[in-house]
């Protein structure tokens, strides 16, 4: 199995010298709701959820839903769980709160989410939690190794078929339930988000309305700056610590010069104990630049992680003259924890979600993230969409259609497209998560509304409640509900009044 | 080659008899913008239009837009023609009115066409005409051969597939045209009416606003009446002439005592000159029921068809005692004009355009249309699920989706679902065309709305204008001419009030 971001390494190989201070490009930073340090992956044992009024279900779906040849009609296990101990039932029309799952498995998703158990009670509402296919436990061609193998098995790995697999199971799940009147409201984060917001665009004879948390879907094309991934990111650190920023500015070029010493790279295994060699300084710069984009990304209470990196950087060790280097591995220590060594590849190993994520990204998620911009604290390494498809095109033998998400979705203009057209979306978003440069973060309309946080991190306002949770993010969470809320009111009186019952 | 409707003869053998007077079920009426007798099928030589201005193209187009398997990055040549003679031109965002193609070829909808040549110039429009893939020119696999062989290469023949070929194009257009923001207003007719609709809805990022003539697409699952287009033939006949409607509803039984003599096909044959002989009395029940359809679904000036076939009935010949199967035969002749035999099987014809079609009844357009109610002047013959998949799985060796219209398009409780969500649609129907029992007949919002006629006929209001269109058409033509102004108007004040430009 090839490395998930080999066009990564074979891009610097042949850049990267002590002339050009540049950073991996090619590479979209990971979507997803939790930290990836702190998410279980598949792979690892899950963690299972207790809770005796969760159930789990298997969903005979369709492999493909947009042809009818004989293959597409194959079919799959897909996993979903459900909780109905709050439900008022079907005579009332009780709502349906459906969690759309994004690139992980389920059983990270229920450890993690917590809108739709902090609110089930409130609105009386049937919970529904959806595996994304090839995720998890949700493997067409019966085991991840066939599916997650090549562009012919993972060619059915995509967002129009995931929204399809949504409504087969949300339409099965109110037959099941026996209630064809109750308003589903679909929730998602990061991707999930995307999927949320198209689900609601796409399917609105399905769900009534979507809340869409964190969802970068404007990064398409040419309609968000490249650089504003990594812009966000170096803002909320300079915003932390104007010291930390210079020196995390400054430590390119100086692990660069190590690099070039004679065994220089000896040198920089050992200063960051590497657990194996490395192949070059973007090993250990990629590795650096994925930690600042995570502690942002992810920076949240209890432990705020950049507080956390800045303060080791600034603070340590107390003798100066250990020198930049030693800072900035204590910041990287400071996140990932004292290791025996450290794994400069443990963001990119070939896990399945990695590789599915990665398939994605290669075939129509092309978000064009690059830093290019001078106002950074990265290296200048601007987005290069020719290399970036030559190089999913060594490893899948298909080419990416980058412009697949815009046509199908459509994302340009939003305010003039969806103003008139579309209803019931809410777009939340944390100023401070570098992703919400690509997320909608103004009011289109009455029903279409961004709701927004100085200080939210990614996906915040639906990961589980907290004691300690801050006063703004109660009061977002609360402000979300009440929408959601106003949603069904009307949506009820709607149905009251075209006299439609069960 | 098999018969394009295989099953029908299959049922008829097992079930008709003298003791029950059946017509063929499991056919699902002909869909198309104009009468099938008048059509230039795509087999017959198709007749050129001499315009000038009219340009064609080919669009490398994608076999498979929601599949990324190698397989899937097949191409084809997609046709389509633009006439810009009228066009304003990218610097006023002048709009662009484009024509989605149904189940025909781009030929016969050019010559049939009217709403887009007649409008263009009040309207400074670009005109843009696309042909269906697999209909027509457009084929994929190199040859209607291939492209029409078995469910492998058909299976890339549906809806949900056109839809995004005409995404892709309209998008090239716009970037051939270097028109960001011209507004686009979609028009289709029947079939095509469907997918005017439906892209409106899947695609508000690139068409404005939608026009769907006579589009019967809540004829799907049970939203429908299933008696409903018999329903309508049978009124609408009843209402021209009660003596004509007893006269057709006596005759079934009539033709089954024909049949049930010594020789009795061969009677049959003889008293409807029938160019083959024939295998059952229901070849010419199927026959006349297909005739009696037609006739009212494209019963329109300048020769009204029912009238024709009526006035032959009630008084060919004069002389009473010739009997009631020659009057009916007399209605066929009307219709058909002198021939020296006829073809019974005339409407079933192995066409590329037939074998296209046939392929989409049984993948997913499955419209439950029978005959099973008592105020109905054909024999009581309901719709049968169950019969109807298992012949198109005989044929096709693939199951249909009876539920994948309504999961991806959404039909049901379509007041409650798009009052509050959608914009810019208008549906017309005329109320004498049998499949306006599956048109959407009332307003649902301010701007998704109904325009019906009584007297109209199947996508009457599309066809081209024609010196002594009664009053009410060029009303209606008018009415619909002037909302889809205000949709262009109010979207070019939005523009400017977005600041933005070309």
């Amino acid at each position: 199995m090839s490395l998930p971001f080999p066009i990564l390494l074979l891009l610097i190989f042949s850049t990267s010298s002590s002339f050009f201070i540049t950073l991996a490009h090619c590479k979209i930073p990971r979507l997803g709701i939790s930290p990836k340090m702190l998410t279980n992956e598949p792979d690892a044992p899950t963690q299972k959820l207790n809770d005796p009024n969760l159930k789990m279900f298997y969903f005979n779906q369709n492999l493909d839903h947009f042809t009818f040849t004989p293959k597409s009609y194959m079919t799959f296990q897909q996993r979903y769980a459900i909780d109905s101990k709050h439900w008022a039932g079907a005579k009332d029309n009780a709502p349906i709160l459906a969690f759309l799952g994004e690139e992980s498995s389920l059983d990270s998703d229920l450890s993690a989410i917590g809108f739709l158990r902090d609110n089930g009670p409130r609105l009386k509402a049937l919970l529904v939690y959806i595996e994304h296919r090839y995720y998890g436990k949700t493997m067409p061609f019966g085991s991840a190794e066939e599916a997650l193998k090549n562009a012919s098995t993972l060619g059915y790995l995509n967002a129009a078929q995931a929204l399809a697999d949504y409504a087969a199971i949300l339409l099965h799940v109110k037959e099941k339930y026996s209630t064809k009147h109750s308003p589903i409201i679909v929730i998602g984060g990061s991707y999930g988000g995307m999927l949320a917001a198209w689900f609601r665009l796409k399917y609105p004879h399905i769900a009534l309305g979507a809340l869409a948390s964190s969802a970068p879907l404007l990064y398409f094309e040419d309609s968000r700056p490249k650089f504003g991934y990594y812009y966000i990111v170096t803002k909320v650190i300079k915003g932390t610590s104007e010291r930390c920023y210079n020196m995390i500015r400054k430590s390119w070029k100086e692990i660069d010069r190590v690099a070039a010493k004679p065994n220089g790279l000896l040198i920089l295994s050992k200063q960051f104990k590497t657990c194996a060699p490395l192949n070059g300084s973007f090993d250990i710069k990629d590795f650096l630049s994925t930690i600042y984009a995570e502690a942002v990304q992810y920076n949240r209470g209890p432990s705020y992680s950049v507080t956390n990196v800045c303060n080791a950087i600034d603070n340590n060790p107390p003798n100066r003259k250990k020198g930049l280097l030693d800072r900035i591995f204590a910041g990287a220590v400071a996140l990932l924890g004292n290791q025996s060594c450290y794994d400069t590849n443990m963001f990119a190993h070939p896990t399945n979600n990695n590789k599915a994520w990665r398939w994605q990204t290669c075939s129509e998620i092309v978000m064009p993230v690059g830093y290019d911009k001078q106002d950074t604290m990265f290296p200048t390494t601007p987005f290069n969409m020719t290399s970036y498809i030559e190089g999913c095109k060594a490893d899948y033998g298909v080419t990416p259609r980058p412009h697949w998400i815009t046509t199908y979705f459509g994302i340009q203009d939003v305010k003039l497209i969806l103003r008139k057209f579309g209803s019931n979306i809410i777009f939340s978003n944390g100023l401070a998560d570098p992703y919400s440069v690509g997320g909608v973060l103004e009011d289109i309309s009455d029903s279409v509304v961004a709701i927004k946080s100085n200080n939210g991190s990614h996906c915040q306002d639906i990961v589980m409640k907290r004691k300690g949770d801050p006063e703004w993010l109660v009061m977002q969470r609360d402000k979300e509900i009440k929408i959601i809320e106003s949603w069904i009111a009307t949506y009820q009186k709607d149905l009251r009044a075209l006299n439609i019952s069960i």
